[in-house]
């Protein structure tokens, strides 16, 4: 009994340091939604000042002998612990091992190459020239293998870059995916592109959208993403260079940006991250800072968004359910469009598009493919940083039919690899994939589902990726959150026949 | 040598521990600044948790037995330090002394009771009951009791909460100036009033300025105040609630609000807080964190935001020199209304207001007569908190000339004792007398400042506060400092002319 009470002392209090390392996390957030949305110009060096301790308070806090102490116990009483505690345990377990295996220095000394490379990377984009930038890829990559070296990976270093944001994935499945996902892929955008090209020489490319108020936009960008179900007493819309998501539980704070002649722009970024959004609004506050009360992984979260942004709001019955309310927001820059017109410059394809944030939906896993090559080839030591930008036109031609001029629509256009974030850009297909699975379960699952979309209906949605998909915080990696929820294995073929039906013709 | 190498080795270590410390109260600021300005709604128990961790962790860097021996070891080799280094170590070891002897128990009991008795007293008010807030109140008078007790204080536990908000100032001192200045404007109050009830019979009350856009008033606030000096390349405007000023260095936020009947309101509460914000600006950023960096005291801070909203924005020259852009902002509601009712406007007395935040220049020190001879009479033991609302309505007719009709517009007016935070008021008072004697050596020391004001030229009086004030950080109290920088003694004399010269007809 007095083993008991011991045992399950020591589970409280590793609840208790995982919230405060949660907590730290936090405000560490606050400070970079700040940083992107209100900072005077002239205080960067101070926030990243507060930055550097907050993440140094953090590493402390996440490395504790304490917190090692207090693990073993309930490791040791681990029979006792139900089932979701000791998921709780070995999720603490994991990445207080990573924690400790790496050493102050080196997570001090990635900061502050990512704070140097982030201004090397946007003034090398500026200048055109990635020999600026190439010395700062360089370091990262060095400092990636050794992260690698001292916490240990699978087969290859790169997937320890894959799990830091896919847990439990490995590079060789991303890579079995995107394999199959690109002999499907790249002849359906061929023959998209064609019957684009076709359209728009003659002369039936998407309409043009000028002059939409931006007040007006802001305010329905609001009540629509209300509508999907963003609880706006736990968070916010602001404006941001790039849109994201930022936040927890009951603080979730979205950005969008809005363009008087891009009315298209604010809303569908704001539907994408408000996807976001939803996902973490509805993980488990209960078990806030625990692997039961996070997201399953970037995968997860960007099908999310997608799902919101592509499946549902670029759906025609969405299109019909927005109409009146698009038409009384705009009536001037309107008059003359027909709702199909609308509809259709919400899904309009860009044959050849080379920058990756632009990309409609048929070409971004196309980005997303070049990208992960890339990155495989650069941690096996197959390419070297210097022959990076030819390697990534000749891609470029191969997937996406054009090579690019400059390397600012070329190998500099993302930020990413300024901070070191390798392993990333898989999230963003992976994503599309689990998207498109989980639709065509949801509109097996929840007949009618698209005659609610066009009465402003999105409830019977939210609440089944509540209970199936947000509720269950990161109990399952991506192929077994797939699997569970779908009763399919994650792969490419929900993505392609979905694209098939929405673009092929 | 080795000594010496050591001993700077010290002073360096100290420097780097109180910056850290500086870090962490700058990111505790920054998430209040956030908490008027953006939280949603159902985040408040979300940022409390953020605020108790960022203070216990602020707490145990500023109480480490590290830092004690840093500091004893500067204190060991004092004689090989600079008169500045000197300071620095003196008010390091002030700071730390009372860190320590506060147990973290008591620390967390006042956070804690605070935010109840914020929420109790804000349901007291709006129900006008007096009752329900007392038990909150008595519970922060024992704690500061225990706090002085523990600290240690001079005559009477009242000089700590004193010393708190002005370092070095007494209970007995603030006695002393309070006596004189009430002997000299209870009469002349009670002159200006007679007058204005006169005026305002014969229908010459203040014009009313009515439907003021709000947009145009937020473009010409932050022209206004970037024109009397306020950096927004380091500083922000926004929008909360009540008007406040955070931040320090390179980050300084103001707040303010909008009312399209008062854009007075706007203008000077903005101005106001522009100078707690020049002053923010202006201290030494090379010694942040240290007592060279930081302001010397409440009285000081407010003596710089009442300089620049009253002695200089409620100026004739002043509104000579704003009237053209604030009618070319306003054409249609400032038609017919002339230069001279406009400036009249903005120096409105109102006879018997009741409400502090509220009053006009004459009245405010009033109300923080009233406040000081009650926390006075608390702390002393010569009050009880049941007989509190009593004592402050009869005080109110002796003082303002009226009783308060229920405690909402009386003794649960103002939010400071909800947060324990006694000894503040007096500060307000305080720095209106070091603001008129700083008025007074400004004019003598800068011949034609006033014209500089019709031009719309400030940097003047800017430069003359940098030298004379914000550079010298808490060098001095605020005596030393007034006398320092005016040739005279701390007293109430100056202001008391002030307002005869601009109130006495």
């Amino acid at each position: 009994m007095e083993t008991d009470q011991a045992k399950s002392f020591a589970y409280g209090e590793l609840l208790a340091r995982l919230r405060r390392i949660h907590v730290l996390g936090s405000v560490a957030g606050l400070l970079g939604w700040d940083e992107q949305v209100n900072l005077p110009q002239g205080a960067a060096a101070r926030r990243g000042e507060q930055m550097a301790l907050l993440a140094e308070l953090a590493h402390a806090e996440g490395t504790a002998a304490g917190l090692g102490a207090v693990l073993a116990a309930c490791e040791a009483g681990g029979a006792e612990l139900d089932a979701e505690a000791r998921l709780v345990v070995a999720g603490a377990r994991r990445d207080y091992e990573r924690a400790t295996r790496l050493p102050t220095e080196l997570v001090a000394e990635k900061a502050r190459l990512s704070s140097e490379a982030y201004h090397a990377w946007a003034a090398a984009r500026a200048a055109r020239d990635f020999g600026a930038f190439a010395p700062f890829l360089e370091k990262h990559l060095a400092l990636a293998r050794r992260e690698a070296e001292l916490l240990g990976y699978g087969e290859r270093p790169y997937d320890l870059a894959i799990d830091r944001h896919d847990p439990g994935l490995t590079a060789a499945q991303v890579d079995a995916l995107f394999t199959r996902l690109r002999a499907g892929l790249v002849p359906l955008a061929r023959r998209i592109d064609a019957a684009a090209s076709e359209a728009l020489a003659r002369g039936e490319g998407p309409v043009a959208l000028r002059g939409f108020d931006v007040e007006a936009q802001r305010r329905l960008v609001r009540a629509v993403t209300a509508r999907l179900g963003f609880d706006y007493e736990r968070g916010r819309l602001d404006v941001s260079l790039h849109p994201f998501c930022e936040g927890s539980g009951d603080d979730v704070r979205l950005t969008t940006r809005f363009d008087a002649d891009q009315p298209l722009d604010a809303l569908y970024s704001s539907i994408h991250e408000a996807g976001h959004g939803l996902y973490e609004q509805g993980l488990p506050a209960a078990y806030a800072g625990t692997v039961l009360g996070v997201a399953a992984g970037m995968a997860v979260h960007e099908s999310q968004s997608r799902l919101w942004e592509n499946q549902v709001a670029r759906s025609r019955a969405f299109w019909r359910g927005l109409e009146p309310e698009f038409r009384a927001a705009f009536p001037g820059p309107l008059a003359g469009i027909s709702g199909d017109a609308l509809h259709a410059a919400a899904n309009a394809v860009e044959p050849g598009g080379l920058i990756r944030v632009d990309a409609d939906e048929v070409h971004y896993n196309l980005h997303i493919l070049l990208r992960f090559e890339l990155e495989k080839r650069l941690f096996a030591g197959e390419l070297a940083v210097a022959d990076l930008p030819a390697a990534w036109d000749d891609l470029s031609e191969e997937l996406l039919g054009r090579r690019p001029e400059h390397a600012g629509e070329g190998v500099l256009q993302d930020v990413h690899w300024s901070g070191g974030a390798f392993g990333y850009f898989p999230s963003y297909t992976l994503g599309n994939m689990i998207a498109a699975q989980l639709w065509t379960a949801a509109q097996a699952r929840l007949p009618g589902l698209e005659e609610d979309f066009s009465r402003g209906e999105f409830g019977r949605l939210l609440g089944w990726l509540r209970r199936e998909v947000h509720a269950h915080g990161r109990r399952e990696d991506a192929f077994a959150l797939t699997r569970r929820v779908t009763g399919a294995e994650l792969g490419p073929e929900a993505l392609l026949a979905y694209l098939e039906q929405r673009y092929g013709g």
